[in-house]
């Protein structure tokens, strides 16, 4: 990781390849990296789908080594969702590989000619792009197959679907995991559309004959990684709640505390939430013939993943997870886990948002387009985004878009983002995390669901105002650092309830670097990611007024704690104080 | 003009009327009474489609006297499509017949059931409101008639369109013409969408048996008036150029100067400007047996409008304003005259800005929806407008949805409102106007093409950016008074070059209110209209990047004169330095 890959894709006689050293970027990794980038190099008020804008895609800081957890990637640019800058990270082999074939960062940069359709691969001898137009309009599967054909099954992608070419704002980037199928997305933001508007469809990585990158301290790394991978595997959540049912453990405990939105955020508790629940859903897999748990990628001692098996006992989907299943199920007041695992397997297929798709299939009910419950009009809707339709390009611009094109008046958004599954009135502290983050509407900025409801980590009232503010800055910070280090999110559960974790992955990081860090360094560094990032949306045109939920949140109560939000704009704006 | 009517939309139990006194808006009239209210009454953090907007309509200043010219009407809320204020006025008989009623203002509040199709009737009598199933759908045309066969046609109409009820962003508020046509329109800024979300398809005013309203002083009101219209009888362009050939005697001249925007704004001349200029126009109107030149309200004395005669020799539409040719004609390489007036009539028959309408179908056809020139596709996509299907809904939406629902770079929006038919690069007064507005992409805020182009007030180079963001503050602020005084805004023409005509109307407002205003008095009462509104625009998020023109038009050079956007950002924000 001690180069950045810089590929003009605008310039004269076709796309023109730059290696640079790292430069200012030394040391940065995952979203350090792309947030850095983008502030330092993206004009804030270009159009995010012209030539100014740059697709960054990041390694985490420890991404390579041979640290457990450590195959977060992320992808980086201005929005074309929320206008502001954006990180969108995911798991998949790709962060590993990427990391060993000595990339810190792919900046794509420029702009090609409309329709260009390239292809990137990059292995132990170089880097090589040409066009090629047989993967034009291609879902993220067949994409797969192909790249298996000819490269085998060894590599890892990074591709679009056709939302990505067709630019619209829910579009993700994918990332193979380790049964090589595009089941992991850089979901959020509209980042598949940078990458199709830089006429990239897919990127080949194949660190064959690559070495594992290697720690400063070999010993120390190895010693601290021991202690690392003990603390995840003590930690109940990490040890037995996540791999036993995967995410989607929450579909229970989120019902239970009235936080789980239901049909566009109306009620906070779902009447079919025990048929789509973690636990039958893992149920239904062991008696259908599937694996239950699995990673998403190499060095993975979690594993929250695992198959979603169909009807007839073949593999469907990877195990959808809980923001999805809430998104396209209770959200939209589906209790069918078969209608709701096909919906994600054509996201990940057309490469979509399965937050943001589910939150415009909502709102497209609330404004009459289907009725709630209806799966097959749901599938019908995403049809209609497969053919880019009228209607599918409002779907696939997301919840924001629907309502603007239909006159819908509450649509959950922040900074156009589509809120997740946690409605903020039930669970203030990730409402705070909505209003404020850089990224708009976003559990993963600060998951303040952990210590609201799950008391990891201390112990704060999801239904009262107070330690509010405080627990979702915190978090925002740690999570700013979380995100850099290559480290996956969940790890954060470990780490809050367990000091010796915490020390144990500071000493990695020492370890590999040749640091000293202390736990005020670990939070210097991200609150050094976020003011990059707030410095960004503020040249963007964002003013606080950005950092609040839509107002119907604060008038309309939610059952059954028949609660309004209660932070107040004051308490909102003191978040960034620092 | 001594109360206002309110009406609470979304009572219990049904609208609910109440006639305050004016209170602290006194002496206020059209724009400077709507952005009054809005300022002081609509949270700037509100829903523009929800309960807390208001919906504000009141006459000018002068409306309702004997004075000439003081036929304007001023509709005010906050936009549905800006996101801001919005002040959009129109001609008509409603404000003479409003003001004649006694009303300083209409506003409507609260938020009733939807699908609400509300009528509401004034006369010497009073104020009926009712529910009038019937109308739901009408297009204004069918409108007008019901009202022509139930009220007669001594009355005057505000009317919404379906694009109205649907709530689309350009949805207009239509107000009937002396010929008792719906051919006048507030039509920027979505002000009927949210006529539509107050539950008002029509309103129905008849001032039978009510008097012309008084000035303190009748013999100064009288002289003033008799040298005000000598000055606009005198003044070549009210006089003549208006009168002969209508506002669309621009499109030679805007032509020759090499700012008339072509194809989405490519060009700066169309091929095709002689088929469609105003000479050509009156020419043929003439030949068909049609009126050249009629005024749109009682005391007209410019005249600037005119039948517009199909092959068929009978009446097709009012005389398509300048702005409506370009943005339907060049603006879509479209040099047809009656597939021009054909989508005029049918914008008036909806409810749709023209200029906004114009640029979403140009864009669409950047999109790859249509070719450019293809007049049948252009009649098609209006006719997805009035079916509301979800194309439709994106058209109807205006030029920025369109771009974004289909991944458009270059969309000539500030604010969300479409530029008007002047090339901000070969008119650069226009586009300080333009980028600074309070209203967004809008040229009547601030007509600098007068100057710049046709030398009345003075002479600024259109091309140099010298002079051109004093030009248009100057504007701004003089047109912000007007617009308030009732007047057309065309009498600018006279008033900018002929001081005893400006003094002819200051003496008509001090001989009316009892006022003893000097040219200072005048500016500093637009300069508080002005004030109200960027104080509302801030509060509702706006920052100095929102006074921007798309970049591209600072790097795109126009041809002829391949320039682009000269004047500085900096400059930009000291338009507002008073």
């Amino acid at each position: 990781m001690d180069k950045i890959l810089r590929i003009n894709m605008g310039a004269e006689g076709g796309p023109k390849l730059i290696e640079d050293p790292l430069g200012d970027y030394e040391g940065l990794g995952g979203r350090a990296m792309t947030s850095a980038v983008v502030l330092k190099e993206v004009p804030a008020d270009c159009h995010p789908l012209g030539e100014e804008n740059k697709f960054v895609i990041a390694p985490g800081m420890l991404s390579g080594t041979l640290g457990a957890q450590t195959g977060r990637i992320s992808v980086g640019c201005k929005s074309p969702l929320t206008g502001g800058i954006k990180e969108a990270n995911s798991g998949g082999q790709a962060a590993q590989v990427l990391a060993r074939l000595g990339y810190a960062a792919i900046i794509l940069e420029g702009k090609p000619a409309d329709g260009s359709c390239y292809k990137i691969v990059i292995n132990k001898d170089g880097v090589s792009i040409s066009e090629d137009k047989s993967l034009a309009g291609l879902g993220n599967y067949a994409v797969v197959e192909k790249v298996k054909a000819e490269y085998g099954d060894k590599v890892a992608t990074i591709s679009i679907g056709p939302a990505g070419e067709m630019k619209m704002g829910a579009a993700s980037v994918a990332f193979s995991d380790m049964e090589m199928r595009p089941t992991r997305h850089a979901g959020r933001g509209g980042v598949g559309a940078v990458m199709g508007a830089k006429g990239v469809k897919l990127i080949v990585l194949d660190d064959e004959g690559m070495p594992r990158r290697q720690a400063k301290d070999v010993e120390a790394f190895k010693d601290a990684n021991k202690r690392f991978v003990a603390g995840l595997n003590s930690h109940p959540v990490t040890s037995q709640g996540l791999p036993a049912f995967g995410t989607n453990v929450l579909v229970n405990v989120v019902n239970e505390a009235g936080g789980f939105p239901t049909r566009n955020f109306k009620t906070g508790r779902f009447e079919g939430a025990s048929k789509i629940s973690g636990e039958t859903m893992a149920e239904q897999t062991a008696a259908r013939g599937g694996v239950v748990t699995r990673g998403c990628h190499k060095g993975c001692v979690i594993r929250c993943s695992g198959d979603y098996t169909g009807p007839d006992g073949k593999w469907l989907t990877k195990q959808p997870e809980y923001e999805t299943v809430w998104a396209h199920g209770a959200n939209c007041g589906i209790d069918d886990l078969d209608v709701i695992a096909q919906l994600d397997r054509i996201d990940d297929d057309l490469g979509l948002d399965t937050i943001e798709m589910g939150n415009a299939i909502a709102v497209a009910m609330d404004a009459g387009l289907a009725e709630f419950g209806d799966g097959e009009a749901a599938l019908k809707l995403m049809d209609e985004v497969a053919k880019g339709t009228a209607l599918g390009r409002i779907i696939g611009n997301g919840a924001g878009a629907v309502g603007k094109m239909f006159g819908v008046e509450n649509v959950p958004v922040v900074k156009n983002q589509s809120l997740p599954a946690y409605d903020p009135r039930a669970v203030q502290g990730i409402g705070v995390t909505y209003a404020t983050s850089t990224q708009g509407g976003d559990h993963t900025a600060g998951y303040a669901v952990a210590t609201n409801l799950m008391k990891v980590g201390g112990d704060v009232d999801p239904l009262k105002p107070e330690g509010n503010v405080e627990l979702s800055r915190n978090l925002q910070i740690a999570t700013a650092s979380i995100d850099a280090s290559g480290m996956c999110l969940f790890i954060a559960f470990a780490i809050m309830d367990q000091p010796e974790t915490f020390q144990a992955l500071l000493d990695m990081i020492n370890a590999h670097y040749g640091y000293s860090w202390t736990a005020d360094d670990w939070a210097e560094f991200g609150m050094q990611i976020l003011r990059n990032e707030r410095e960004f949306n503020k040249a963007a045109g964002f003013t606080n007024l950005d950092d609040r939920l839509p107002k119907y949140f604060k008038k309309l109560p939610l059952a059954p704690h028949n609660i309004t939000f209660q932070v107040t704009d004051a308490e909102l704006d003191s978040v960034f104080n620092f």
